[in-house]
């Protein structure tokens, strides 16, 4: 079977996503496309496919089994409630929504339609490395998680158009994410600490350090740094009970030269994660052409939404911020069996 | 455009490769397949695929536009030339033949059919760390390659089923095809060099110690192991006039613990390459779909053929067995623009 | 010209520096000692060396140039203006005293004097891993220094004799005196996180992320974790402007076998810094012959006294404790040329 | 007690030990030098030594307990076979001599003299790393080694000095001498293959490829480039029967920059192996003081004259050249008691 989907919005990340189902991933095809720049949609898909004039055409059309929407975070929520009305699987680019209220309502319709159709776009799930570190962690050899270091450096963003609040809606929620899948926990305050300011971008916040406190009473530290000029360099590193697991350096050509023995560090997050979008939406495919959604879930957009409101709140106030989350419905409790075969089990060939 | 393939040869390989191209994989659809065991081809294809009674019915169908040749290495001439002869793209696994004669008639019926048609199925050129260890060496930042040190490890291999020629023919293959492309040269004399024995197989000669001579002047000195229990281990490095590049660990999560800092090894070729297994159908489809072919060729199956039976030789010798191959045809002359654009630039972001 | 050297204490640490200056080490030898358990001294000098009745006997001995203070910290204040009042240069185990007045009369009668005469043991600064961390922080290549991420890690603590304080004014104050001397900074306020606590030890607050704000505006985050079972490991990572430098791994063999990739952690702080603890008392003895004292100083001890009182305020009060310093005397300033000297240019060697 | 040490030569190298001698280790003092240049060696040794006209009454002095050989190779046997005559330890850079007949000889007075009494100048065996390599393979965990992969990489060698000769009877003999103690094992054959040229030193032959083959059968691959440029790299990997130990990298900040994360590589031997030298001498004098030798002997020296002999004898016959020692003396089998106390048991932490 061959799933048809549509696409709202074809900017950049669209584009993106219009090429990696169309020519990389197996199993799917696009037949629809809009944007408010129709002549944008019209150059962006390929042949065959039809442009609609409104998301809402898009999505009710009989042709369109799946929708992906990559339009500004503004729209999401009209958007997705409007996929879970017509019971469609949804992959929603991040910010799924851009308020407490909004998500509230997402879940709310959600809960209503039976059914998970909504994955929101948290690609780090989906690589390889951050599988892994988590298989180990619930392998549970070392113990119970009681810190995580989290470490998420950009080389540089665009001037002007990243604002002081961005390390903090924007980046930062992809530590966040991964802290609460990687702990199997969910973060109860927030505090943000600002240390020096790098001279790299002298009008913007940076760096940032902001603690998370998670249910458990784990605590995640977030180094954010988006100007260190060197490169896109993600870290991870959980401190157990009796043990510690870190992500690995990526691939690289290891070089002994005049400048020591040494590996390239990725430019940017293209390069980081290509792998982690493919796998991301392989698994959309997967579970959208059963009629369902697995994946990151509209709890998670949530749960992000959050989380960055009280960081910024945070830098405010100089203090820590509290989050209260409502009682998780049933529908985004993942099943144990499920999740040991989503991961595996970790490095067990060491004997014993 | 979807290239409508044939399978023949259903067994283990073959039936890995027809799940790639049906569900990884893009733009590709099995249509046919053929084995000597009927049975095994019925269960083996996807609904809707036609199952033929021999591999040149299955050729010269015409809903089949390229063929996967997955049987046994004595009957890969014959449907070589019938590919060939039908104008058709064939991926070929290894051996491509059994002997230089039959080498050396696959190359002049590929000639004499005006373009390339034949992709040989070494899938380390394929793999993203070769790739960039290449690359590193083609940028020239670190001189002219003069020695390249392979490491081929394996777990354990099949008792019984795996001879003490094996190491030579089976396994040395991949290191003198990647020797070949790694320094963009031709091997011209092997040496073999028998140390010690591991108990691990008390009834196989391991482990081998392999000089190969390039035609350059730079010497591989190979290790093979087959027994050494610990992983499956693949090494390589490059010493070059001004530097050394060599392949990175494997991502792996970096565990402290009780047994140290550490990071876990692939267990198979499997675990190892099933990447580079992906890429290289991906590169197959795409070169398959425009009529021809690109990647290892039948030039570099037969440099294999000739290796492997120049390692052999040796083995009886003790001595240096030359290797003498024809002169080059121009068909297979990768032009250097060509190979530019597939490596791009090594590691040259760090200035001047 | 070869030292002699009185000791105070001859514990386990005052046997172990008895040892190092008598069999390692050059230019030093061991001619007094004193303990309130008599019987404990005369076991532990070597052959003709006198055991005195008391510190200051010893102190005022005119055999003795040089004094190694081992005792327990509330006697060190007595002790230490002493060697002071007599002129003679004196290395104290840390903490150099238990109250920041006490800091403060040692410093007084230091100025007094006239010169350095009190080295207080903090032996990281003498490790090679950190001192190459330094030289390339104060080469400046990477920028200025915006965090600094501090792991320290130990195995376990004695059962009983380590309470829950310690974490704090014995493990805390080697990660605030290394953080000061990395960044040549001074920390101006401390914050103490609790996060869920090891089931490795019921009785033990454990583990600890404490913040240290800098006087530049840096901030140190620190992760003590003392019962964690696999090792003793002491990471460090400073981000800076422009990257990041850390320190190693320590060397051990790359062993693979069936737990994968791996080397060995050290087990303790003696496997740790056993060259750290020698260098220490090199420079000591250098200067001490030279009628002086050099590395870290009782200035640097007011620090860790401070530092520590903080830390203990910060866990109470769950807020940010602020440390205030009095205006660091000159004869506590390092000449800019000698510190140079001291560190030399770090990983100049590529080029540019 | 403290050793009086006697110095022969004090060239470069000579002076290098004096300070060693009387700066860095205790329980030694020189009391005695020569050199065919008097006034170099006045000038070479502290206040109160005595300066004497010949080798041979400077070995028979009474004030001299033990002599440190650093003159040329060729006046090595004259001056070992007095040290022996004498009765007194003797410390002889390397070469120990320059033909088999002479270590014959050497080995001969020893034998006579009742006691070993000759430690000859191989550094590498008191090396931490290559220690630590040894006691894993002794461990006896990874099973039989097989094979021992030995890298010897030099930035440059000094034009004009340094003949095509040296790489095989000055560099190689470190490779071999380290390839024996490690494998516990003697060299039975040479072959030496030359790859090809680098261009860094047209009038040098370089790099070379040598195969030891040792008695066990176990085989040596030595990799040599002394003009490789960016530093001094020595690498070694012993592949055993269930796994894989190597050396690892040299310990280094880790930076990440614009060139990558990387590690700085040593720039030369001195750099390398500092600390090495200073354990060969801790133990030389632990062991003269006791009026015997242990360490390299010349049972080490006389194996590694035959290995460069018959090294540049496989140069000139493109063959295997076989090594024939005469039976080993029990005087140089080491008992296995102490062995085992020399290196301790290897990375035994990690249970079972």
């Amino acid at each position: 079977m061959t799933l048809s989907v549509g696409v709202i919005g074809t900017g950049m990340i669209g584009r993106d996503h219009i090429r990696r189902l169309t020519q990389v991933l197996s199993g799917v095809k696009i037949v629809a496309a809009t944007d408010i720049d129709r002549g944008r949609a019209e150059a962006a898909v390929p042949d065959g496919a039809e442009v609609f004039d409104t998301p809402r055409a898009l999505i009710q059309s009989d042709k369109v089994q799946a929708i992906v929407i990559c339009s500004w975070g503004p729209a999401h929520e009209e958007q997705l409630l409007a996929c879970i009305a017509a019971g469609k699987p949804v992959f929603c680019e991040k910010p799924m929504v851009t308020s407490e209220a909004a998500a509230l309502r997402v879940i709310e319709a959600e809960i209503a339609s039976g059914r998970r159709l909504v994955q929101v776009g948290f690609m780090r799930r989906f690589d390889a490395d951050y599988r892994r570190l988590k298989a180990v962690i619930n392998g549970g050899t070392l113990g119970a998680p009681l810190m995580y270091h989290s470490v998420h450096r950009n080389a540089s963003v665009p001037a002007g158009l990243y604002t002081s609040e961005m390390p903090l809606n924007d980046t930062l929620v992809h530590d966040a994410d991964i802290s609460r899948w990687l702990l199997s926990d969910e973060i109860t305050g927030v505090e943000v600490r600002l240390p020096r300011r790098s001279r790299q971008n002298e009008e913007l916040r940076d760096p940032h350090l902001v603690l998370l406190h998670m249910g458990s009473g784990a605590i995640v530290d977030v180094e954010i740094s988006v100007n260190i000029a060197y490169g896109y360099d993600i870290r991870g590193e959980v401190s157990c009970e009796l043990g510690v697991a870190a992500l690995p350096n990526r691939p690289a050509t290891v070089i002994s030269d005049a400048h020591g023995i040494r590996q390239a560090i990725p430019e940017d997050w293209r390069e980081r994660f290509i792998e982690a979008y493919d796998q991301e939406f392989r698994e959309w495919i997967a579970a959208a052409a059963a009629g369902t959604a697995t994946g990151p879930s509209a709890w998670d957009g949530y749960a992000a939404t959050l989380t960055a409101d009280a960081a910024l709140r945070a830098v405010a106030s100089g203090g820590l911020e509290r989050i209260s989350m409502i009682e998780k419905p049933r529908l985004y409790e993942i099943p144990a069996v499920l999740a040991a075969e989503q991961f595996g089990a970790p490095f067990t060939r060491a004997g014993s």
